[in-house]
């Protein structure tokens, strides 16, 4: 372990995963993951060296090669665990809900509360979506594509439920671009909370698929 | 002019106004920006470096810094040609058009179209929104402003056509959002072209605003 030969670095990404954050260094990990997220937003992925990382966290330059690696790997993990997290809270957050509209506005009020709290981290993961090669990468994407996912499913049991049509993959990624796009704009002295937010976004997206012209067939 | 003085760089930067687009410089000088673009794209504002933009444009470094000075002015040149070209488009397309409807298609339309037809500019100017300082910075954020503000008079109209309650704000937001969040997904094999996006975001959009619950007070 911590050996820097890329044989050792290729196969230990696959086999050390992050245990519970629970221990001194586990709180240690998620400091620096923080310290990292807020470099990689001032300087930009590319624009940030491991050596600015090491100063603004307060590790060691060996240290910081020793416990992750590389620069790839900081960002990797940080998408990594900003995605899982709001994932598993959605997860938690639709267990036992029934109602097609209702499921999605919680949808979006998990999205928005996320995004409102950690919005550094919003801005590294949109602006470096494809800084990441290979494994790194594929596995993150395949995070983003469940989450995806989970939204297609929430609209289309909504078009099932009240006989609607409407283009699903535009109306999901409207939804994404309105809710992502705070993290250019959202000022906490004058913008609303997350919660208001999201009620003010939920209609008007509940609004634009479930208003009339959607019933039936206009083109 | 192009001495390296400070002085001179400085003054030089508010007297020196680009020429229309027609003679064989200015067409060197838009090519430069093109590449200059792509190269921002790839590797970022802090990243890329002006060696990095001579290799891609193929003018000498000496070149580059001769006509264009620093980076930074060539971010400036690419954020002002760009919100420029969509506000001049804009205001002719409006032109002689009363339906307040028609009006915020027209608006998405126009949008959309300049959107997909430069997806590289568009992610480097989402990306460095914040790279300029100062002269630079006030001058193309007064640009953005004009825009934004012609956005917020179009739904005041339809709010006030239509006797609608909403949040100007989010609502004009929000599909800043949907618009924009585009360059990360639009896929030309898939997706289908400007006029067709315009009409469904159009479509959503307008039916969020527009649809019953906003007639009367609600909350």
């Amino acid at each position: 372990m911590g050996s820097p030969s890329t044989a050792t670095r290729v196969s230990s990404r696959r086999q050390r995963a992050l245990p519970p954050l629970a221990t001194r260094y586990d709180r240690r990990l998620a400091e620096i993951l923080a310290h990292a997220t807020e470099v990689f937003c001032k300087k930009g992925y590319e624009g940030a060296s491991m050596r600015d990382l090491s100063r603004e966290s307060g590790m060691s330059l060996a240290g910081l090669y020793y416990y992750f690696e590389s620069k790839e790997r900081l960002l990797f993990l940080i998408q990594k665990h900003t995605f899982s997290t709001i994932v598993v809270r959605l997860k938690a957050r639709l267990e036992g809900l029934d109602d097609p509209e209702e499921r999605i506005r919680i949808f979006i009020l998990n999205h928005l509360e996320y995004f409102l709290a950690n919005q550094a981290a919003m801005k590294v993961l949109s602006h470096e979506a494809e800084a990441l090669k290979n494994g790194f990468a594929s596995e993150v994407a395949a995070i983003k594509r469940e989450y995806y996912r989970i939204c297609v499913g929430l609209l289309d049991d909504l078009k099932q439920a009240r006989g609607l049509q409407f283009a699903t993959r535009i109306a999901v990624l409207s939804l994404f671009g309105m809710m992502n796009w705070i993290y250019t704009w959202h000022n906490p002295r004058v913008d609303a909370d997350a919660a208001s937010m999201a009620k003010e976004m939920g209609d008007l997206f509940l609004r634009g698929v479930t208003a009339n012209g959607n019933n039936r067939k206009e083109r």
